[in-house]
């Protein structure tokens, strides 16, 4: 399909999302040499710093890479995160004999700060269980996750070793050990640079693009009982929410 | 409340977490001045070059701001645009006197490119409606959307005029004038450097962070009849996804 040449879309962005289609649909597979910046003038009829522009969005967002004097070259695809299927994922990675698939850093119990106490609607002096740990891919960690339980749900969590806590996901030991029943979340995305601290657990250089989720989780009678920040590393792995209506179940096992 | 100096998460990132709680939290109203370098040394007991750090992050995140010889201040609040009461938000910006709430660049019915085909589950030849549209805030553009719609659910929808469009909110359009209904949603999330073109449509400099959510729409049958792209001006606002379960009603207005 030619671009169009009237819109008041620049050419460099048309021509970006025709390739990004095309990687994304999958008709040019991952680690493929794409064509030469002179057929892809002549294709689109466009001119060489038209198809440049749009080469380096594509680049910048991950969806290629360059090789020195060899060209450019279509990258992995990205892995989509269900919020509803990950416990899944996961556990086809175990079947497949692959990495454990997190990793608990620490677990213990702490006073909130102010920010912390308001969200989660706890009184002066109420405590809080702080976790923080990793989603591992197969070459990576995915996820950094930092997790505020209120305690009075979830008495001696901190006495689980961080051992146990890396067999069980912690959505099954807040359904099946505590009794706390998911009535509902609540979901922020912000895009953001990641410092030092973040870029290191993700094994990533600081300063790369990251998407950071905030979820604020319910049980009955809308009382939050959970405040996570999620960072996710956004390069190969795509954060994704699934609604369907009427199917009556909110399965949430992320 | 100190920070954990045994803790193997830097002080930076500690006290940058502090700081981001009492800012979020409302106990730093915005454009008030900040404690001094010095002060916040002190109060935290860290070193000049942690506070720097801590700041800096802040600074980038939009949460802070600084003024030449003035000092570090507290910048507005993230607007959070809900999913489910989007709507209601506008109606507050009318109701106030402020500008209209969108805009509709475009609306066309094109051959799609084989991405949105596969995406739509389109046979080869089925058309669709483009719909390009920014959603202005009280200052800027929020969000800029570029919609793909089926054509068999919709016809004659490049006919409704852009003046028209911009009264009823398209998701209005869809199940009141077309009746179709919606049954399930699914949005991924990815952090992106904005480039000319969408920078000069959100009016913000080109290179700035946004968040791109990409969602499929699906109505009886799972069947798909939107794929519609998102990207959001996130340094004042945040997007927000929300589940309660039980609820039963998806009440769908963005």
């Amino acid at each position: 399909m030619p671009l169009d040449e009237k819109s008041f879309i620049p050419l460099y962005h048309q021509l970006a999302e025709e390739l990004r289609g095309d990687i994304e649909s999958g008709e040019w597979p991952p680690h493929s040499l794409i064509a030469s910046e002179a057929e892809l003038c002549e294709t689109y009829r466009v001119s060489r710093g038209t198809v440049r522009q749009a080469l380096s969005r594509l680049v910048q967002e991950g969806l290629l890479y360059r090789k020195q004097g060899k060209g450019t070259f279509v990258a992995e695809a990205k892995t989509t995160q269900q919020l509803s299927s990950f416990h899944s994922i996961v556990h086809d990675m175990k079947g497949r004999g692959l990495k454990p698939f997190s990793l608990i850093l620490q677990n213990e119990k702490i006073k909130p700060g102010s920010h912390v106490r308001k969200i989660l609607g706890l009184r002066e002096g109420e405590m809080v269980y702080k976790v923080i740990g990793l989603k591992l891919g197969e070459k990576h960690p995915i996820t950094l996750e930092t997790t505020y339980l209120v305690e009075r749900f979830f008495q001696g969590l901190d006495k689980i070793s961080k051992e146990e806590m890396i067999k069980v996901p912690l959505y099954d030991i807040i359904s099946e050990k505590y009794m706390v029943k998911i009535t509902g979340i609540e979901e922020t995305f912000e895009p953001v640079l990641t410092d030092e601290y973040e870029a290191q657990e993700l094994q990533f250089p600081p300063g790369s693009l990251a998407l950071v989720v905030k979820r604020i989780t319910y049980t009955t009678d809308e009382v939050p009982f959970e405040f996570r920040t999620i960072v996710v590393r956004s390069e190969d792995y795509k954060y994704l929410v699934k609604f369907i209506y009427g199917a009556g179940t909110l399965d949430l096992q992320l």
